[in-house]
């Protein structure tokens, strides 16, 4: 044991050593949201998915996938993930499933819901730190054979070892990949399960077949495909010039091919072109034939401040692929039952250089023991009780928080709510402008649904474990615009909904005391019984027509 | 631009690449703590201190430091941090202060402010983003000559490069370091801000001196060391057998030099010893010489489990160096003008075998107008009124959320408060037991601060920024025995109080209402004003005896 004594300079330094990545998340595994035994399950389950769903999607393929929890002792698990897509070329799986930081999502500027190279990884050495043993990784491409891989990861150096490797004879599907892995885990139900997860994932992605079998479970729970169409692949594009900062810019100055300062603007961003080029070198008091790898520093400041100082055009959005109104409303319509539904996709806008699109859509409820279904003009349809049939879906009480339902590239993002951007602007907006109650600094109250997708070629997460969105300025300013269209369609229904629901209650009271008002009639005017019923309803008549419902 | 078309998996592989951790963390520098201008500015600054707090204690030496903050441009700033620490070694400059991940105390079981091996290297790489200039880097050891380093990062290598390098021929110190850096950023006053954050630096470090000058001050601001003496610096201790995980145990065994299973037992962990070490392997069914590389991974998780069921003390926690009840109380004093203290100090506890400790203390004040002062029986010993010199301190009024210090190892956390172990605690404990109003779901109400302290060799933070605590079970169980031990003491004080302020009520009625009932005695008795003042006075005597207290 080190003594209790004070170092010197020399000491120190010789206590100075590299920590490698790996080492570092799994001291640090809350980071990559493996906190208990029970997230760990679900971000085994979501990293997989995330996976899968990108594979296909980048391939073409409508995503079959089978998700399966299999029970092994009383705390540990093992999860099965496998889908339909592309497959995985042999040399490549031990990075992808052994090595953090490692991945094709990181430097290129698309959609997708994976970005960082570290989730699937990440669970691999949560099972492996857990059970002892790595993940198995079954895949096979189109042209390839099939083979499988047993990874042990080396986290002292963020390598994978192969612990085991077999060219299989044939594989049951034409191609696609299989991630099996044991881990201690807890498989629980309710609010932000593995189950809850996939049915969320469900709704975002009806474009997927997911079969889903957990413990407990007598057959396999099957979201079938609702739409035989894949989203829009969203295009890689080049970075904008207003989102690289000094630092990259000297980075890309020193490492391009291009030959002159002007030649280097038009190839590495996107939205310059000779004229934009040549306007930027201008403001900058540099040469457009300046040799790049030559700028020196102080200059570099300038051609900064000259591209911040120079009108340059939106990035283009056709690497956005977003959910879209249709789709979302369907959505909400599958997943509750609500009187009424406000959908608002905003304009795509930009942060920090990175194009990103928000979607929002409400789901409003009359919560209470009757339900009215009114049409656009206010006119009371049908009343209908609320029953049992109502307590699968989202909705609360009228008196409860609404229900966030929050998405990033349409995954699910289940845990840190009070810390995300989504829920920062929803509790920044006026709710009782439009009709909802509202407690200070807290989430509106009412029986309704807020969905809320942010589309972006790069998602600014609170943390490695991708469940919150950090609120840049630019990303919370678009999110509360979109609430604001949506809330002032819901505002617009309840307060004629309001309107209708007074009339109600007129009217309930009018069937009260009308009785009561033909049995006094009767006794001050001596009238029979059939004289009394018949006055009644001609005092309703009158009353019914004169309130012209 | 890349095309919008689908890909194979072998146009996937080939863009699969390693990701290098500075560009990631340049990529999600908000999970460094960079997320804006202004917090850049404090980030920079709480890593700068930390790295000299620390220095300075593991070397023995009482610190002296001094931070300087120099504006430059509208959005720009100058920061200096200054130690008389033992300085650095020259060979290790480019790497602490140019490599993310890279440092002496991710590895050591030892309390220490920093731990990641990521802070101060990630400041200087936020600088080289915003200004394209790295950090430069004076200092001297005592054995050796001064030099110089301007570092310039390759973030997508994470290698530091030298920009420049100079031998100084004399140096203003014995020893210590300089650390210098230009960046993007914003100084402002108030909450969270780099002032507030000196302020509580002092307080939780009463043996540093520290001088602060920012942009503004006329002179440099002097929090002078209250205390002559360090505190004691924690030791080193091997990792405990529960702390240790299957992943972990196997890595272990592979990489040890002790030929036998017990003697690897108790050689590479604490409070095993030959005994011990048997019993495990006992349970185990593991020969207690089997040679440790050899044994099997379904072994190994037999030696797990036969560690999980053996009796073995907890670890030292000599590697602990809390601040200490005394040193609470004297930083609670200084900072604000309570009516009532209370401090708590736990005794060590252990999460995931690492040993920590949680202290609390609390400052309350009766808010109002006036403010007594009684002594610990209750009895007033004087009123005072509640004045402008009141404003500067901590405490806010008597329906304002109670205020909160937040301290991981010494260092202050100004953000993420809500997502913190901390405050989760806080809002768990039933405080209307202890006499304060509580709002369910959120801080208690009242003129009142509530600090709190874990001292760990290893603190969980939430993200790498270090902001706020991770709410392991273990550790919050630890805070909310502190909070009710603290909380308890207060509200027997409260309720002393309570009923004091009760009498003194009544004492103010009387004396409002007396002069009154002198004018009606006068009147009905006929008495003269002099009369009427001694019928008072007598009164006014008869009552306050009578009262008793």
């Amino acid at each position: 044991m080190a003594k209790n004594t004070h170092r010197t300079a020399e000491q120190m330094a010789a206590a100075q050593r590299e920590i490698s990545v790996s080492e570092f998340f799994a001291k640090n595994r809350h980071l990559l949201g493996f906190d208990n035994p029970r997230k760990a399950l679900l971000t085994t389950i979501k990293e997989g998915v995330d996976n899968s769903l990108d594979a296909c999607e980048e391939a073409g393929i409508l995503p079959d996938l089978l998700i399966e929890i299999i029970q092994l002792q009383e705390d540990r698990f093992r999860v099965v993930i496998e889908d339909n897509g592309p497959g995985i070329v042999k040399a490549q799986i031990p990075n992808i499933f052994g090595r953090l930081l490692y991945g094709s999502k990181f430097h290129s500027r698309r959609q997708s819901r994976g970005q960082q190279g570290i989730g699937i990884s990440a669970a691999g050495l949560y099972a492996q730190m857990t059970t002892g043993r790595g993940p198995r990784i079954e895949s096979k491409t189109a042209k390839g054979k099939p083979h499988r891989f047993e990874i042990q990861m080396d986290f002292s150096k963020n390598k994978p070892l192969i612990a085991k490797e077999e060219e299989l004879v044939e594989w049951h599907q034409k191609q696609g990949t299989r991630f099996e892995a044991d881990l201690e885990a807890t498989y629980q139900k309710g609010l932000r399960s593995v189950d809850d997860y996939m049915k969320q994932t469900a709704v975002s992605n009806p474009h997927a077949r997911i079969r889903y079998l957990a413990p407990g479970m007598e057959e396999a729970r099957v979201y079938e495909r609702a739409v035989e169409e894949l989203p829009a692949l969203g295009e890689e594009i080049k970075p904008h010039p207003y989102g690289v900062e000094i630092g990259e810019l000297m980075k890309m100055l020193r490492d391009t091919s291009s030959r002159t300062l002007s030649g280097f603007m038009q190839e590495e961003f996107c939205r310059v072109g000779a004229k934009v080029a040549d306007e930027i070198c201008t403001n900058a008091k540099l040469s457009k034939k300046a040799y790049p790898s030559r700028i020196a520093r102080e200059e570099v400041d300038a051609l900064y401040r000259a591209i911040q100082a120079t009108r340059i055009s939106a990035p283009p959005t056709t690497c956005l692929s977003p959910i879209g109104e249709e789709r979302i409303l369907e959505g909400l319509r599958k997943e509750c039952d609500a009187d009424f539904y406000s959908v608002v996709s905003r304009p795509p806008s930009v942060y920090r250089g990175n194009p990103f699109q928000i979607e929002v859509g409400i789901g409003w409820s009359r919560a209470g023991s009757d339900r009215l279904e009114v049409d656009e003009t206010g006119r009371i349809l049908k009343t209908r009780k609320r029953g049992t049939a109502d307590t699968e879906d989202l909705l609360g009480g009228a008196d409860d928080p609404i229900r966030l339902l929050r998405y990033a590239n349409r995954v699910p993002l289940l845990f840190q709510q009070s810390a995300c951007a989504f829920t920062k602007s929803i509790i920044q907006t006026a709710w009782k402008n439009y009709g909802l109650q509202h407690p200070r600094g807290s989430l509106p109250l009412g029986s309704a649904v807020i969905f809320v997708h942010m589309a972006s070629v790069w998602v600014p997460y609170t943390s490695e474990a991708k469940e919150a969105i950090a609120p840049y300025p630019e990303i919370l300013k678009e999110i509360k615009l979109a609430l604001q269209e949506a809330g002032r369609k819901l505002g617009q229904f309840i307060r004629k909904g309001k309107r209708v629901e007074r009339e109600f209650e007129k009217r309930e009271y009018i069937d009260k005391y009308l009785p009561h008002v033909g049995i006094g009639l009767q006794e001050i005017l001596g009238l029979s019984n059939e004289q009394r019923e018949e006055t009644v309803a001609t005092l309703r008549d009158s009353m019914e027509s004169t309130r012209k419902i």
